[in-house]
């Protein structure tokens, strides 16, 4: 059986129209009011299209072949170049970009919906465009304007593509460590010296001219994270010649072979300054959470399309004189992925939609609050998607037995990619620590009651819209969960009150207890869509597909936070 | 930091000596009478040399080389030969076998030890003499005296290797659809057409000669698995002719490159029949409980091997200012990952127990009820430490961060290699399934209650043990499963009355419950023999990881028990 993609436009449609209503958020987003959902579905249309069609062929001979380092310069796998002009021709890199240089400003949402697509069709190649829309905001909120008119431009139209250098050997999570100098010259240029490892995408054939935020310190700069600056620093300098940026290496990888990821060396090369000085890692932070949510769609992508291909490959072979879907263990691993990629859809749409709200709504208070709700769900997103990406290629390859063990199948590419995503861009456990210090004590819990406050209205909806006792049973699954994590999260304040240091333990099962918390809102919410939809059948399994997973998938969540409410048991030392 | 093993070996005379006292058990096991511990530590420091100084330096290697098939013929990565050859000079093929065939006699206890040891180090090359015991057995136990004359010595020894041939194309999980034809012959020989898919080590370069042992059906078979006949087909014929065995190709895999994988055609070979016409897979099955040990020890062997090196990773990389593994949730993975391990080896090593006390105890109501607990403990041990084997790697790569993810560190091969053990030798949903239906419900639960009996009064030592606290909160863990256990389990026989088909959707579930109990009874019994330990510091800190590791982990298995007890929800179709 071939590996496959059937983009999910009907749930994507079903999300963006039934569980978010994003028609009514876009019409107070200033320049999306215009934009209806027949035009967002046409956009998803094409973007499934140009994912399945250009990129699939290219992921399993993409994998094989991997990158080359020739001459110092690096050549992607063959095919990967045109697709990248096709991506470009076809507006895609420009889908979300500011319309005053050159992007269409279509919401984040929609580039969501495309991100999930082309990750699911090809990460490796996904791996070269996915952070240009984060560079585009570094330079359009702190870049001069001689910066901006010489390459945003080229930037948000994908006519050039960026890389982001921060990672050095030594320093991965702790940026702190960071030592590539930077020596202002006379002509108001920098120059800089310092090596990087594990920058994706650093050098390529795609582009003619690379551009790399560089995090790196001025002379004057105090020590750790607050001395950090961020650079500009192009593979190609104005005047036409190279820069002196020189890639050393690729690493060879368990995955995403057909990414280039670089250790490179800066040996007196040319940059500039890309807003204050030794405020390199607040301008960084601003690409954070789109970074994030990107990644979070890379494992939303795997996830799906494991799930879909693994169910496809259940109802076709037969053991035991029936399709192996029958069988129940395998019924509830194929519902599980699918119910979970599900509501997993919906939770990064959520907070896509956030950032788009937070950016453009109309209103100065929901822009705020839409901010904080972006900075809740960023970390959830990229963290527990990207778990489920590769736990879900696990649980699909073993749909196929030992067929899912071979290569030529397809599902031990996802497993490999997939893992990647649960370490870069913030490892999954500073994920969990971001949540909890940053976004659950650290405001007095502001972004997470706003968002309970919405998930208990979403419960009275649905006890509110029917007939249907799937209903009463997701409201009351939702409320559960709610109600273990007000009690979990008033405990964790009093510990953290009490020693600073006692939460650390508990960041794993709070990140495991939002997660669920969101999953019990998604599910719900979905169940009171479909109950409204006009697809009958369609609805019904949907709805009954919700409350299964509501009732036996969320009982892991209350276990989670029954944990949190008790407190850690002392750790021992590791010996 | 270069990967390295450093054999558990200290762990390994706890569990045999303090855990569970291994030479009372042998002094009424016939020929192990005379064993005493410090000749069973000698052999596994040896084994320990051996695996660590000749199969670790080929481990990487092999994955990088992987097998060739040359004119038909299959190259093993270089170095295997060699290193099979000293395997068999150094008596390790021999250790368990019959002494009546040139077999040391040693226990299976030790044996597992030793397997475990060469799994961690080389999983690719412990495939060609893993399944060897098995074949052993089943030759000795079904063989006729001619084929055990021509073909018995020279396996127990290693001279030759052997495979199981079992799997087709089609017939995965369902041996019941096997097609490959066997025609008796005037001579008493059997001539052999058919297709065999995924056979490890059909062919090889390690020994001059692989015996077969093929599943097979006879012109008269009845259809199904009740039709199955079992042959024996060595590639090289007594005449030195080579048999009509012929590889096709070789699978091109996630893991474990240095085990050629075949795709193999009989074309009219010749093969003889081993025991009674039809009845191959009750030979089979004999081998089962010993093949299925031997892949829980790989998971097992992955897993130490994992955690040991995430464990020096985490002591040696500064972030922050200071080594991860002081990072609570670090120290909570590593912690985690040690103490699954440490329960695991007492788990696996009680089977292998088992299986000793099942052969050669001197009361026959001994070996009987050894050989009930070999049967309820086999598939825990083959699914629940082969997953954590799997997961475990994963769980360590993240130790690495970015460094994890690219080959040279080491722990992508573990997770590449270690997710084939779910797969093979019956994947872990059939495990599952024989552990529920055969182990739990068919006998009336016969061996649970056996193995019940026995925690209970580990649970009444650790209460009796000891002024240390931590012996009365294992103790109190221990007994919380158990009484969830026992209520799951009565409301599990109800349902099974009630709708045979019922039980299915909670296979998964009733594992994970039983696995919990035995996390719970290992710990409980390690905390207890460690209190007693003449090495205070070791013995203390082990005694306050089996505690926290209760205490953290333990929940978990409530909730399984609890979803076995309540029930689970009607399952909807998958779309």
């Amino acid at each position: 059986m071939p590996w496959t993609y059937d983009a999910p436009l009907a749930d994507m449609r079903f999300v963006l129209e039934h569980v978010l209503d994003a028609p009514s958020a876009w019409a107070r987003c200033g320049r999306h009011a215009e934009l209806d959902l027949d035009t967002a579905a046409s956009v998803l249309e094409e973007a499934a299209k140009f994912a399945a069609g250009v990129l699939l062929p290219l992921n399993a001979s993409g994998d094989a072949q991997g990158c080359r380092l020739e001459a110092g310069r690096v050549r992607t796998p063959q095919g990967y170049r045109e697709a990248y002009r096709a991506y470009v021709d076809g507006g895609w890199a420009a889908l979300a970009g500011e319309p005053a240089w050159g992007g269409q400003g279509l919401p984040l949402l929609l580039d969501a919906a495309v991100r999930e697509m082309l990750a699911a069709c090809n990460h490796g190649w996904v791996m070269y465009p996915d952070l240009l829309h984060g560079a585009c905001e570094v330079l359009l909120h702190h870049g001069s304007e001689a910066l901006k008119d010489r390459y945003l431009q080229r930037l948000v139209t994908g006519q050039w593509l960026a890389a982001m250098a921060l990672t050095e050997p030594g320093a991965g999570s702790d940026l702190g460590a960071l030592r590539t100098r930077a020596e202002p010259q006379p002509d108001g240029s920098l120059r800089l010296r310092g090596s990087k490892v594990f920058i994706s995408g650093a050098d390529h054939d795609l582009t003619d001219n690379v551009v790399h935020l560089v995090l790196c310190r001025l002379p004057d700069a105090p020590p750790g994270s607050k001395g950090l600056s961020l650079a500009l620093v192009p593979t190609v300098l104005p005047d036409g010649y190279r820069n002196a940026v020189h890639v050393d290496g690729l690493e060879h990888k368990l995955g995403i072979h057909g990414s280039a990821t670089c250790a490179l060396r800066y040996e007196d090369a040319t940059g500039w300054l890309v807003g204050e000085p030794h405020r390199g890692l607040a301008a960084m932070f601003l690409m954070m959470n789109s970074a994030r949510l990107h990644v979070g769609l890379q494992g939303l992508g795997h996830q799906e399309v494991a799930a879909q291909n693994a169910r496809r490959q259940a109802a076709e072979r037969v053991q035991f004189g029936r399709p192996i879907a029958q069988q129940p263990a395998m019924r509830q691993a194929l519902l599980r992925g699918q119910a979970l990629a599900e509501a997993h859809r919906v939770i990064a749409y959520r907070a896509a939609l956030a950032l788009d709200r937070a950016a453009l709504h109309d209103d100065p208070q929901v822009r705020a609050a839409e901010q904080r709700m972006a900075a809740l769900l960023t970390p959830v997103v990229k963290a527990c998607l990207t778990e489920q990406g590769f736990a879900g290629a696990s649980a699909a390859l073993q749909v196929w037995g030992g067929y899912g063990y071979v290569e030529e199948t397809g599902i031990a590419q996802v497993l490999r990619d997939s893992r990647i995503a649960m370490v870069y861009e913030g490892t999954n456990e500073i994920q969990a620590i971001d949540l909890m210090q940053r976004k659950l004590l650290a405001d007095g819990g502001a972004g997470w009651q706003a968002w309970a406050a919405e998930a208990r209205a979403e419960a009275a909806r649905c006890e509110a819209a029917g007939t249907d006792p799937a209903l009463a049973v997701v409201a009351a699954a939702l409320r559960g969960q709610l109600d273990a994590a007000d009690a979990a999260l008033a405990a964790l304040a009093r510990y953290a009150h009490a020693d600073a240091q006692a939460p650390l333990a508990l960041a794993g099962d709070v990140l495991q207890g939002v997660h669920h918390a969101l999953l019990a809102w998604a599910w719900a919410a979905s169940a009171r869509a479909a109950a409204g939809h006009p697809d009958t059948a369609w609805a019904q399994a949907r709805t009954a597909r919700m409350r299964w997973a509501a009732e036996w998938l969320l009982p892991q969540g209350l276990l989670h936070w029954r944990r949190v409410a008790d407190g850690a048991p002392a750790l021992p030392l590791v010996c």
